[in-house]
């Protein structure tokens, strides 16, 4: 493919982490090209002087739509949860370009549900409608057709891939107890107390108990189901990961051999890896795979899964996405082993 | 009380982790002195050349029960598991000395349970029948003659704080979820790739899942119940700490306020704080206090309780022991306040 | 010394972290009473509330000069450098009360000083005049009238104590290398990208290279002298802690045998200890010791100094001044032994 | 290029710290396939096994030469120092291999030295004279016939490149003081004391006070000079980089604009970038950049220089000579970006 050739890629929230690894991760990707760089508060600077480990010197310029028509076949946006839609949409005013969202503004499809986990209303209902909610070792590839892309929450993801494959396995009215852990980048790079780094270190806590905004989009991908999730999310003391730990009662359970039914669900997944025991979260640190590990006792089946927020829960996602979106080989660009140590 | 009047300790294995904080917590200890540090492959250095940070300018010495009969009133233990048996049974033939245990050699009544939990056989069973598991809060002050204590395990101390007052509350087959994690300091000094510096940052991981020794702890503790504990422990990368998540459903619980339940039960324990909402791990790290938080929607209850390992979950609790065990106030020279930052 | 005897002590700027060092040191502290915390935009609140880890249930108050007085004997001032010039003014109008404040504002003798090292006109030439610097191995301890405490900062007490026995020793015209480096917790509370969890355990970098606002407490500290000093201090991925790596030649000392200079010039200071080779900063942290390490080859001569920035370098040093000032011994309540791990 | 005309490269050591980073490198390389694994303690597992995030599905064999032979075309040593030279000269019976060793046994040319350096007998001298020390900025690229390339150490690489330029810059008997700083994983991943976990964290000391054996490196690159380099390097907290600060005075400095020199050094080098002012070691972990800062007032002059130690200071400079050897470009497979966060 020349140069020529290549699709132009706009990015716009550069100056985030996950726009940080939408750079890092397009700038080697073998059939794209960055064309524009785009920020709020950064624009006017050049990348490498802001983010000197990023050492690409285009500069980040302020977010104009048809600017980004202009220069851009498709567009990430990697931008404050809230601030994509109406962006998203003018961009959708230009039927060349296509948008793959990382922001929470179209993940869920219902007007209720964006008020009930976000507490906010949503862009309007057309423009909702047009966006494809794609996490593909679930939702499949995203049709050829599609404009706008949803790029699933980190712990949405986790929680997705830990909780799908056991839909028709369980009793009604079953539970399902999940904790979760993630290190300080899922917060973003905006500095505030609970990123401290004098205080994070011994931070370990429990927020948003039961009723973290990521179960929206679990629940709106698993559809009519008669089982509940508990899910506790903590911060803890690591940068990057998500690990959970999801515990079933296998009185609840009507298939024992649980291990089977996510190694079937994930075959044909090349990012997914399915084990026996736990896993350690470490392994999935710079990479764009998931784990998921399965263990238990007689009574207790326990799943466990780590993926690196800002890769298969974040950015690496969203890349996985592109190609799929545009014919290519899903793993394009994205690296399977972790960074070790 | 005069010099001469202080009570006479020693420290058996002053060089690891737990006899690091009991050096330092009896040395600012009002009515205590320090008359003999002892360690095996430690023994001919001063602690002071070999733990920079601890400047007491005492000589580690070779383990000797009948030097540290002559020269202590109290002796401590903190050895490698297993390996404080034979020494206890040495030292309890000295009718003046009194021992604290730290390691499990003699927190398990019954061999069975020794080697159910730990693979091996325990020191005879008449010095066994000796011990006096001591876990303050719930078991209350040792008996004064009592002449040899098994200070609680750290996993053991957090799970049995948070669950041992739902004892009596819950229906018959109701299952406790909980979900665990401890420091690197947890595995103790000796290097190992599990507490490598380079790995650990990114570790997050379970082990030892529905199976750790600490349980036999707990269900000694709790007696004969109808309900059951799934326990999930969890390596993460914080160097001291542990924080466990318990999880209950409502249906099976017969009190819904649980806050109250544990208030009640801490009521008169000066070190052990109950509070609504989750826990910040820390809160408690350099603290001999416990934390517990409740919080839970309609549905599912959630119990929080975080403790600094190396203290309420160690030589913190070992000292709160001795203190009772003397007659002091439960907390003298037990630091509340947490390091912070 | 009954309770009533007790000296009451007020702190204000609680809720930073040398603030924090402050409520819980002289929670500890034997012959004083924290009778009232002040704060600004944490004023409102309970201590214990807005830092868990402080279980101390005392109010912050709003900064009030009046109540102050009222309430307090001797008032510690933790404020952002810049804040404590004028507060500190207003109460030095209360005879009774006395002042050791950890800022800035009365650091340097010369307001020509207060231009060169921090840009800003200092408070009125008189009130500067009142405050009295005390970094008390090299200053000695201060006049029993002094009403005002300058307490030094953190990196210039690690440089004076590495330095200031050198006086004397060095050829006209010497240059000293010194390498240092923080923490993040040097950093202060108020979360910037400099001290985002997610950035700093790979940063390590130079700032403020031969010119750290420190130099000038440091140069007014060894009056006038033939050599020079030039610093360069580093951000380090630790949360407290500092190192200084001082270079000297041989062939511009007059004497070689520096060890011996350093342990005579702190023979009788009990937070110094001098040992030959390199020093590790673990062993200082939590603690409210200075070490000072010394070796060479037969050209060169390196000295190492490692202190707690917020102990010896803060808080710590700031309560030495206190017992010094109250003429109780100068290490009560002060930890000399590090947390370890 | 097609499958069967990869190069066909083995890794020894591919357990440890610079084995895997060879791996991860490698596997995505487009010019190579690894057919052989080879390790001592860890023949017998698979790698995927061994080191989860490595997910690379190959066996780990037994180190021999012959199979090794057979297999590969070119083979990475990583192995500890002092085990390479009977392998690699093994390895040299074999007319079509090549080797690069990533240890310390043929990085020196005199045998002296590495009695000096190292206090042990080198390989006999035939074999030492066939290796070539390869830093590619200094020594430009390998000779095409060369079958033995010695990749440099980490401090090594960054001293050299530091120093090297200032060559025929300094006035006779200047001194140069350098402080540098490393990662725990520049220890490699046996378990130690100095890399635990739980005290690492607080860990900065200097080591090998003026005399690290990397200095014999830098001396032989340097040649005949008149001036002197004072190195201390110390342990620090994070897991990764190195950051050197080199301190010179401008009255020993021929030419005062030492940023031009280094431009000027480094200005066909692709993973070289000079800039004014600190460097943060965080923009090279994860690429295998150098950034070399320059700074300095009217007196002295500060450079520093920050590299990744395990691929600019390690797996990534043997790929980059890899690459030179092989004719391919320079920086094929060789990341730049950092990862960042």
């Amino acid at each position: 493919m020349s140069r020529v050739d290549k699709v132009r890629v706009g990015i716009v929230g550069a100056s985030g982490f996950l726009g940080g690894e939408l750079v890092r991760l397009l700038h080697a990707h073998p059939y794209v090209e960055i064309t524009m760089l785009g920020g709020a508060s950064s624009a006017g600077k050049r990348l490498a002087e802001l983010r000197p480990g990023l050492s690409v010197d285009q500069p980040i310029e302020a977010i104009d739509a048809n600017r980004l028509a202009e220069r851009c076949d498709l567009v990430f946006l990697a931008l404050p949860h809230g601030e994509s839609g109406s962006l998203a949409k003018q961009l959708l005013g230009y039927p060349h370009l296509r948008i793959i969202d990382l922001g929470s503004d179209f993940r869920l499809r219902s007007a209720a549900d964006h008020q009930t986990y976000y507490g906010r209303e949503p862009i309007d209902e057309p423009t909702l409608q047009l966006a494809h909610y794609s996490l593909p070792e679930l939702t499949g590839a995203p049709p050829t057709d599609c404009r706008l892309i949803a790029n699933p929450g980190c712990f949405a993801t986790a929680l997705a891939l830990g909780i799908h494959p056991l839909k028709g396995q369980l009793a009604p009215g079953a539970r399902i107890s999940v904790c979760g852990v993630t290190g300080s980048s899922g917060s973003g790079i905006a500095p505030t107390s609970r990123v401290h780094h004098s205080l994070r270190p011994t931070n370990y806590a429990a927020y948003k108990v039961l009723s973290h905004q990521h179960l929206g989009e679990l629940r709106q991908l698993l559809g009519a189901v008669d089982f509940e999730v508990d899910f506790v999310p903590h911060s803890g003391p690591m940068t990057r990961g998500i690990h959970l730990t999801i515990m079933l009662r296998k009185s609840e359970c009507r298939q024992h051999s649980l291990a089977a039914i996510y190694r079937q669900a994930f075959a044909d997944a090349p990012l997914v890896d399915v084990q026996a025991g736990p896993v350690d979260m470490g392994a999935v640190i710079g990479s764009c795979r998931a784990l998921i590990g399965v263990e238990g006792d007689e009574s207790t089946a326990v799943v466990f899964v780590a993926i690196d927020n800002l890769l298969k829960g974040g950015s690496g996602q969203a890349v996985q996405n592109m190609n799929l979106l545009c014919g290519w080989s899903e793993t394009t660009a994205l690296p399977t082993l972790a960074t070790w140590p």
